[in-house]
C-alpha cells in the first residue's frame, strides 16, 4: 500500500514556511508499513488542486490532504475534492451546532462564514475536531481512501493519529511493529556510524535510521513482523551488539532526551543539582527545567556573566580570576563549588568559556569551554575545544555538561 | 510568470528529512517577481517523475528540479526529463574531464559510474558545478524553461543564484525590489491583522506577508517597481500608517529579534540588567545572551527554582512567600529587587509562575505568571494569564518580560 500527501495553502509556497505536517503523517504511515511515494504542496487554487488530486487518485491507495478547510473563500479543499471525485456537498447543521458551541465556550460569537465548515462531501464520514472548528472528512472511492485534515498541526496530529490510523490499520495485513530508540551523546556521527554500521547493515528488518544533532545522535530501530515475539527477537539480535559497542555513551533506550535521563537519575539517587553559568547564559538550566517536575531535584543557580559577578554571587576569589582568567579550569571548579555551597545542593555544574564571535585568547580561542563539577568529594573540571557558531558552541557545552553528570551518577 | 519546483530523492519522503532547497529557490524567484505555484517531492522513481514533469510543462513557465543527478542507478532525473520532454542524451567527454580533474585535486580516483554525470540532454546548456561532480542543465522548450540542479544545498544554491537567476532575469521585465521587515510583540495575530488589514489589503504592491509565533509577529512588506524611488515611495505609503497603528508595539523595523532591540536600548542608555527566574528556568537569560556582546549590559542573574532558594539567593522574606505564595505580585517584585541589589544592575526582571503541567491553584491556575521589574524608582509587577503547554507558557512569559523592559526604556 502506498500513500500520497497533499498540503494546501498559499503560505506554504512562500520562502518562510514549509510543510512539516507531512513528516508526522509519514512517520505514522511508515509504522503501519505504508510508504509515502509523493508529496505535493499547492496554493489556494481550486483548479490546480483538483488536477493534483485527480492524478493522485490514479496511483495512490491513501491520499492525505492537509489544510484549506477554514471558513474563508480561500479555503478551497472541500470544493476541489468534490470536483475531482465528482461528489456533491451537503450542509450538516449538527456540525454548525458543534462549531457554535465551541465559540460559546470561549465567549465569542460564531461568524456566519464558519457555516462553510459544516459542508460535508457526499459519502464522507465526519472526523470530529476537538481542537478547532474544522472537522476532518474520510472518503472511500474506487478503492482509494481520501482524508481531509485541518492544517494546524495541533488539530491535524491528534485527528490523524487518533482517528485515521486506526481505520487505516484495518485495511492493512496484520503486522506487529516494535521499535527501539537509542540516544547517544559525545560522539561525532561519522565515528558512530563506523562503529555500528557493521552490525545494522546486515539487516533490512529491523530498519535502522540515524539522525544527528550537535553532540546528540538518535538511532531508530524498527522491526515489522507477523508476531510480537519475532519483532522483539529481531530487535534484541540487532540491539544487543549495538548497545555493547556504544557502552556508556548510550544514554537513552526509549528516546528520552538527555535532560530527562539525567533528571530520572537525580530523582532515583535522591540528590539535588544547582548550576553556575557564564557563556551558556542560562541554557544549561533552561534545558534541565524543560522537564516537568524538575523542581524535585533542581534547586536553582547563578548566571555570572561578568568577572565581578563570579566573585560577588559565587565567591570566586578575584585573584584566581586574575591569575588564570575567567575561562580556566580553576575558575570553573570555583564556580561549581560556589553554586553548591550557596544552594546546598549535592552536585553543581558550571560552564565558562568563549562562545564567540568575539573574545578568546591565543591559548584559549573562541570555542574553548571549561565545564566544572562540584560534589561531596570536591571539584573537577574539564576543557572542551568546540567548533561552530555561538549557538552551536553553547549547545555543545550544555550537552557535554549534562552528559558528564549523567556518567558520574550512572 | 510562475514557477514550479520538483525535489527528487527518496530520502525526502522519510519522516526525518524535508526539502528545504525550495525555500531558497522561492525567495530568489520572488525577488524577481516570479511566484511559485506548486512544489512536488518525488522519490527516485522514473515513471512518476516523468508524469509529474509532463504535468508541470502544461502549466508552469519555469520548472526547477533539484536532486537525482548523481552517478548511481538511483539518480534518474536526467532520464525522466528526457522522457517527459522527448529529448535524447549525449555523452560529453569534456564534462568527464572536469569531473576527473575534481577527483584528482582531492587525491581520489573517479569511479566509472561518474561518467553517467557527463550525459547531457539534447539542446541543454551545461551549468558548471564548482562544488561537486554533478553539472546542472538548462533547457528551453515550448516556451518553458526547465532547470536541472544538484540536490546538495551547498551546490544548488550558488548554481541557482549565480547562473539561473541572471538568465531568468533576462526573461523578466526590469524590476527593483525594496523591503521592510517589521516585528511586533504582545499582540495576537488576529488582533494585529484586524488592525492593519484595512491598510495593506488595499495594495498588491508592496506585497504583505504576516508570520506569527507565540507573542511575536513578523510583517514583511516587499515592493517591486521599475525604480528605487517608486519602491521606497510605495513602502512609505503603506509602512507609515502601519507604523502609526502599531505604535510602541512595533519593536523592530529591520527584522531584529526582541533581545537584539532590547540589547541596543540597554547599550545606548548605558544601563545594566540582571534577572531572577523561577518557572522560566534560565530561558530569559538564555535569550538575552544569544546576542553577541551582551556582556556589555547583562551582568547575570539567579535561578531560584524553589521557595528556599528565593529566600537564600535573593533575600525574599519567607513570610512574604507564606502570605502570598511564590507565584504572586509581591514575590515577583521582591525577586527583581533582590537581583538588582545583589548584582548592582540598573534594572532587573523577574519571572515566577506555573508553567505546568503540574502545579497551580484555583486562584492562580497553570499559565499564571507574574513578571517583576526593579529599577531606581522601585519595583512593579504584572500578572499574565497564558495558555498552552509548558514550553509555550515559558516562551510567552520570556517575551513579555523582554518587551516590558523595552517599552520602559523606549
Amino acid at each position: 500500500m502506498n500513500a500520497e500527501i497533499i498540503a494546501i495553502g498559499s503560505e506554504l509556497l512562500t520562502p518562510q514556511r514549509i510543510d512539516t505536517n507531512s513528516l508526522f503523517i509519514t512517520d505514522q504511515l511508515n509504522v503501519l508499513g505504508v510508504e509515502v511515494t509523493m508529496k505535493s504542496i499547492v496554493g489556494d487554487d481550486r483548479t490546480l488542486m483538483t488536477a493534483v488530486l485527480a492524478a493522485a487518485m490514479l496511483r495512490s491507495d491513501f491520499i492525505i490532504l492537509t489544510g484549506g478547510l477554514g471558513p474563508t473563500e480561500d479555503d478551497v479543499t472541500r470544493d476541489a475534492v468534490g470536483a475531482a471525485l465528482g461528489l456533491g456537498q451537503a450542509y450538516h447543521p449538527e456540525v454548525t451546532a458543534q462549531i457554535e458551541a465551541r465559540f460559546q465556550r470561549s465567549g465569542r460569537v460564531m461568524a456566519e462564514n464558519n457555516k462553510r465548515q459544516a459542508l460535508v462531501l457526499e459519502t464522507a464520514e465526519i472526523l470530529p475536531n476537538d481542537r478547532g472548528t474544522a472537522p476532518g472528512q474520510w472518503i472511500e472511492k474506487n478503492g482509494r481512501v481520501v482524508m481531509l485534515l485541518p492544517g494546524p498541526p495541533n488539530e491535524m496530529k491528534p485527528m490523524f493519529a487518533g482517528q485515521c490510523i486506526p481505520k487505516l490499520r484495518l485495511k492493512m495485513p496484520p503486522l506487529v511493529i516494535r521499535t527501539r530508540f537509542y540516544r547517544v551523546a559525545g560522539m561525532p556521527e561519522s565515528d558512530l556510524d563506523q562503529l555500528i554500521a557493521p552490525v545494522y547493515t546486515k539487516y533490512t528488518n529491523p530498519s535502522t535510521t540515524i539522525l544527528a544533532a550537535p553532540s546528540d545522535i538518535q538511532i531508530h530501530l524498527r522491526a515489522r513482523c507477523e508476531t510480537e515475539q519475532e519483532a522483539e527477537r529481531l530487535l534484541a539480535e540487532v540491539g544487543a551488539p549495538i548497545e555493547a559497542l556504544l557502552g556508556d555513551r548510550l544514554y537513552s533506550r526509549n528516546g528520552d532526551p538527555l535532560e530527562t535521563t539525567l533528571g530520572k537519575l537525580l530523582r532515583t539517587r535522591q540528590v539535588t543539582l544547582s548550576v553556575a553559568e557564564s557563556c551558556t547564559g542560562g541554557m544549561l538550566a533552561e534545558r534541565i527545567t524543560t522537564v516537568p517536575g524538575s523542581s524535585d531535584y533542581f534547586l536553582g543557580g547563578f548566571l555570572t556573566y561578568t568577572n565581578a559577578m563570579k566573585s560577588a554571587l559565587l565567591g570566586v576569589d578575584p585573584k584566581l580570576i586574575e591569575q588564570h582568567t575567567a575561562v580556566s579550569k580553576e575558575v570553573a571548579m570555583a564556580m561549581a563549588q560556589g553554586a553548591m555551597q550557596r544552594t546546598g545542593s549535592n552536585f553543581a555544574l558550571s560552564v565558562t568559556g568563549y562562545a564567540g564571535p568575539g573574545g578568546g585568547t591565543e591559548e584559549n580561542p573562541v570555542g574553548t569551554v571549561f565545564i566544572g563539577m562540584a560534589h561531596a568529594a570536591g571539584a573537577e573540571a574539564t576543557r572542551l575545544k568546540l567548533f561552530g557558531d555561538r549557538q552551536r558552541i553553547r549547545a555543545m557545552a550544555t550537552q557535554t555538561a549534562l552528559d558528564w553528570l549523567r556518567k558520574k551518577l550512572g
